[in-house]
Parts: structure tokens; C-alpha cells; sequence
């Protein structure tokens, strides 16, 4: 069993560090087929939309949100065939509103990769993000379910909601710690918990563990969008494969950025009002000039405690359900969420 | 009766012009009711959505979409509710699509108004326009019916297509009449059938009525889209409310300009190249010059042929329907859809 006995450290190796693994293996067949429905999906005779499309869904990301539901239905037991296409519209969702954001953001790199918006302008990338959100609909009225619908239509509407607040409180330092919550919980979260909740309304669960999943989804996504934020200011920009800073240089108030505001002298506020509310106008020493700041309050550990606080609160909303493999997997994805900012 | 007499004339002379005031009146009460959803439902706690929708809704415009959803449920005897939600839906989505058109076409005036875009930015107009689009949804899943949902998802879906080839196809002297005939039927006239469809749906016709409501919106869009098509190139700006010459200027290629190059001399194909795939080459003579072209081949009076064309089809999908109110005045919706170009 030399195979086995040279496996066995690496998986060792592996388990010590929490890793979304455990969840894509538990539902492994069932992403597979999510891949497939994706590809055929995004087809149209209009060209342009699926060279486009596919060059954003190649580039692959995490595909965390299709995990989500397809391992919210797992734990609820489901045995139909419909969480594949609802992981498919969840997914399908999160690439209009990536199209749109990368317009908004006038990002160039996502994903390690040229943004669309950058490669075919920002007019196809609006359409082809409005074609994905409609396919998304379509794919959900399949389904047959009223009550998916109506969940994953509100949360699109908050997560516009979210991207518009967002808008609003940008380049604005006196934006604050409550305002930069209700960004996240929108943009963020709002989509975290439905992709888990349709999961469970699927499976016909009773109403206390639909809104446990919910519940876990949303803390989850909060969580995650911090860690998200915190990373934005990490040294290296390879752990997200997009680039880090691209917060600073946009003005986005985010929560290290409030916590150091509130903590700063006033020569560091009006550091952070100069640089956050005309970025256009930051200089190159500004990001280390930010950064000091940043360490000497304890900014980003204190982003990724409240990371770690709204982790607990994903876990406890688990812990109404059975355990075993599903739940185990879901709990590790709270921790994957959290330590790959370390 | 000095008033009656005296009102006798005008009556007569309003009636000598067709005009969509029969179906204005004939859903009057509906139509204030759909007035004060839109109010209603594009309210938000982030102040800027309410700011920008207001905007482009209150500037106006004939609000033709939910007049037809009303008409269309007036002639199916319709007696519940429904048919407010859905005309307000119909019309959310047409302002999703208008804001979203802006941004991608870099207008500047809209319903004689400067557009959302210039006054607020691609950016929120990008994600207003994604709220308003998500409201939509949300609005039909109130109706409770699938199948509600089923057509406007599709529609939708279909809408971002037609834009998308719009795109592709604009710039391009090599697209066909054909690809131009796809793109209205995409972008304009779904819309116009899914609006007039779902007002039999609600009622609970038979099919035959259903798709006879389909045709005759599908038909009267593309009468729509041409008449409007034609008007870009007409000498005066006031008639639409938006810039005349604005598809001359973004290279779109439009049914008068397929028209006029396929007819046209060799120093005319010429000319349409250069025009149309290097718009921003244009000189100032280029407009009369287009103009001169235009009226040689009688590009316009057949785009306008065409127009009556398709208007004489929607009549006819109209009258399976009993004669009555209702259906003279959607009957009438369609002469004013082409008369207005006169």
C-alpha cells in the first residue's frame, strides 16, 4: 500500500487546514451536472453571449453559492432533480451582478483574467449580465416553485439594493460602521442565504429549518464579505486573483477603513478623508500610508474577528440540524471562509 | 347644449387623427391605479433609486406597454386585480431596459430630458435599472401565476438577446434586413406580445385567444419599432422626444439604411460604409447626405410600408376577437403607432 501510505501525510496535511473539499466532494455529481447545465444554459444564437459568458464561468471562481444550495438540499435529505437547476439560476445570478459590478467597478481583472468589460466593453457586459439574470428566472420558473421565485426575486432586488447603497457610500468618509452592515448583508449575504434556504424549501422542510438555513447562509456570507474586505488590503494580491488594493484605489469605505477612521488621530482622518473621498488624487506612498494605519489599530484583525464572530453565529444556525457528513461539510466551509485570509 | 355643440367639432376633429386616447380612456381608472404602483413599488430605503426612476418615469413617455397589458385584459373581460400588478411589471421592465439602453448607447436625452446616465452616472443607472428589473419579479410572483412568469421571463431573456445583436450588428454594413427584422422583434415587439399575452392569461382565455392577444402585440411592436426607426431619420427632433439622427450617429443599422445601401450605387455603399463603421468619422454634410440617399431609393416611405404591413397583421389577429370598445381601440393603438410618423 505504498500509494496509500504516501497519501496519507498529504491528507493529513490537507484536513489540518479547513477546506470547501469535504463540501464539493459530498455533492460532487451533482456540481458536475451543474457544470453541465451552466454551459448548455448560457447557449444563444446571439455569438456573442455564450463566447462572453464562458470566458467569465471558465475562469472558474469557487462556484461557493452552487455548493451552498446544492449542500443546503443534501442536509435536508432531497431526492428530486431540481436543486440542479436552482444552483444553476443562484450561480447565474452571481455572474450578472460579477458583469455588472466589473462595469461599475471599471475593474480590469477578475479572476486572475482580462475583466469582459475590458475585452468586449462595458455595453455587451450590461446586456449579456441582463440576458444571465433573465436566464436565471427562466430557469427558476422550471422549477415550478412560486416560493423560489419569490426568494430569489427579493433577494436580487436587495443585492441591487445593496450595489446602489454601495454606490452611495463610496468616497464618502462619513459613511458608517452600520451603513457598510446593510452594504454587505445586501450585496453579499442576501444571495448566501437564499441559495441555502431554496435548498430546503425544495426538500419541504418545515419552516424552522428553512430559516435555519437561511440563518447560516446569511452569517456566512457576512463573514465571508469581511474576510472579502480584509483581504483587499493584504500585501499580496494572489490569494483572491483579483487585485488587492482595488478597494482603496475605488474610495470603498469598508469596515477596516471605518475602524481606522473612527480609531485615528485626526491626522490620520484626514488621511483617510483625502485618500477615500478623491482617490483620483492618491499618491503611490498613500497604500503603505494606509496600510500603517491599518496595522496600528488593529484594523484587519479586528475585520476578520467580527469574520470569526458572524462564523459562530453560521455554526450555531447549523447545529439545529443532524449530524454527519452534510453537516460537517457545510461547518468547514464557515471555517474555509474564514482562514484563507490567513 | 352650448358645451355639447361646442365640443361636437373637436370631438370630430380629434377623432379624424388616430390616437391612442380610446385606449387611455377605455382603462382610465386601471391605468391611475397602475400610476400609484409604479410610485409605490419603486420605493426604497437607498434614496438614490426612488431619485433616478422617478426621473425617467415621471418625465413620462405614452406608457404604451401597460396600456396595452389593461386593454388587453378589458377585451378578455377580465374582472380582478392582477392586471395593475402586471402592467406595472411590464412597465418596470421597460425602464430597466431604457436605463440600461442609455448607459450602452451613450445617450444624452431621453423624453426631452438629459438622461439618468449623464446626471447620475453609468454606474447607478446600471443598478437601478437591476433593481427595477428584480421589482418586476417580485411583482409577478404576487400575481401567483407560473405562467405570468413563464412569458415575461422569457420575454425578458429574449429582450437582452435583441440588444446584444443590436450591438453586433450595429457598425456592420453586412448585416441583413433579416438580422434587423431579429433585433426588433427581439428587443421591441416581444415585450409588446408578452404585455398584450399575459392580459388573456390573467382572464383565463383559451389559447386561441391567447396567442391571438401574442400576435397582435408582436405585430404591432415591430410596426412600432419601424415607424420609430424611420422618425430617427425625420427632419425634425420634436416628434419622439429623443434626438433625431442618434442611430445615424452610433452606426446602427436600421431597415432605412439597409434599404438605401442595397439599392443604392457603389459610391453610395460607400458612403453608408464609412458613415455607419466609422460613425465617429462623420462630417457635418454626412446627415443631408444620408438624407439625399434615403429619399432617392424611398427608404422611408418603405420602412413606413412595411410598418402599415405589420399594423394590417395585428388587426387582423384582433379581430377574432368580439367587436366592441375594447377592440376599437386597440385597433385604433395600432393606426396611431403608425400615424404618428406622418
Amino acid at each position: 500500500m505504498v500509494a496509500g501510505a504516501a497519501a496519507g501525510p498529504a491528507v493529513k496535511t490537507a484536513a489540518a487546514r479547513p477546506s470547501i473539499e469535504p463540501l464539493r466532494l459530498l455533492v460532487s455529481d451533482d456540481m458536475d451536472a451543474v457544470n453541465r447545465e451552466i454551459l448548455r444554459r448560457m447557449a444563444s444564437d446571439v455569438s456573442l453571449i455564450p463566447e462572453l459568458a464562458s470566458h467569465l464561468i471558465a475562469a472558474g471562481g469557487k462556484r461557493i453559492r452552487p455548493l451552498l444550495t446544492l449542500g443546503a438540499a443534501k442536509l435536508c435529505g432531497y431526492r428530486g432533480d431540481k436543486h440542479v437547476l436552482l444552483a444553476t439560476c443562484v450561480e447565474f445570478i452571481h455572474t450578472a451582478t460579477l458583469l455588472h459590478d466589473d462595469v461599475v467597478d471599471e475593474s480590469e481583472r477578475r479572476r486572475g483574467n482580462t475583466t469582459a468589460n475590458v475585452l468586449w466593453g462595458n455595453q455587451a457586459s450590461v446586456l449579456v449580465g441582463d440576458f444571465l439574470f433573465s436566464r436565471a428566472f427562466q430557469l427558476m420558473v422550471e422549477t415550478g416553485s412560486l416560493e423560489v421565485l419569490r426568494i430569489l426575486a427579493n433577494a436580487s432586488a436587495v443585492i441591487a439594493e445593496g450595489e446602489v447603497l454601495q454606490l452611495m457610500t463610496a468616497n464618502d468618509m462619513d459613511s458608517t460602521e452600520a451603513d457598510y452592515l446593510k452594504v454587505i448583508e445586501s450585496k453579499t449575504a442576501a444571495l448566501f442565504a437564499a441559495a441555502c434556504r431554496v435548498g430546503a424549501v425544495i426538500a419541504n422542510r418545515p419552516d424552522d429549518e428553512v430559516q435555519g438555513l437561511d440563518d447560516y447562509g446569511r452569517y456566512l456570507g457576512i463573514a465571508f464579505q469581511l474576510v472579502d474586505d480584509a483581504l483587499d488590503y493584504a500585501a499580496d494580491g494572489a490569494t483572491l486573483g483579483k487585485n488587492t488594493g482595488d478597494d482603496f484605489k475605488e474610495g470603498k469605505v469598508t469596515l477596516p477603513v471605518v475602524l481606522a477612521f473612527n480609531r485615528g488621530s485626526e491626522t490620520e482622518r484626514s488621511f483617510w478623508r483625502r485618500v477615500i473621498e478623491q482617490p483620483e488624487e492618491q499618491q503611490p506612498e498613500d497604500w503603505q500610508q494606509a496600510q500603517r494605519h491599518l496595522a496600528r489599530h488593529g484594523a484587519i484583525e479586528e475585520t476578520l474577528g467580527r469574520a470569526r464572530l458572524y462564523g459562530q453565529k453560521a455554526r450555531q444556525a447549523l447545529m439545529a440540524f443532524p449530524a454527519g457528513t452534510a453537516r460537517d461539510a457545510l461547518a468547514e466551509a464557515i471555517d474555509f471562509a474564514i482562514e484563507r485570509a490567513l
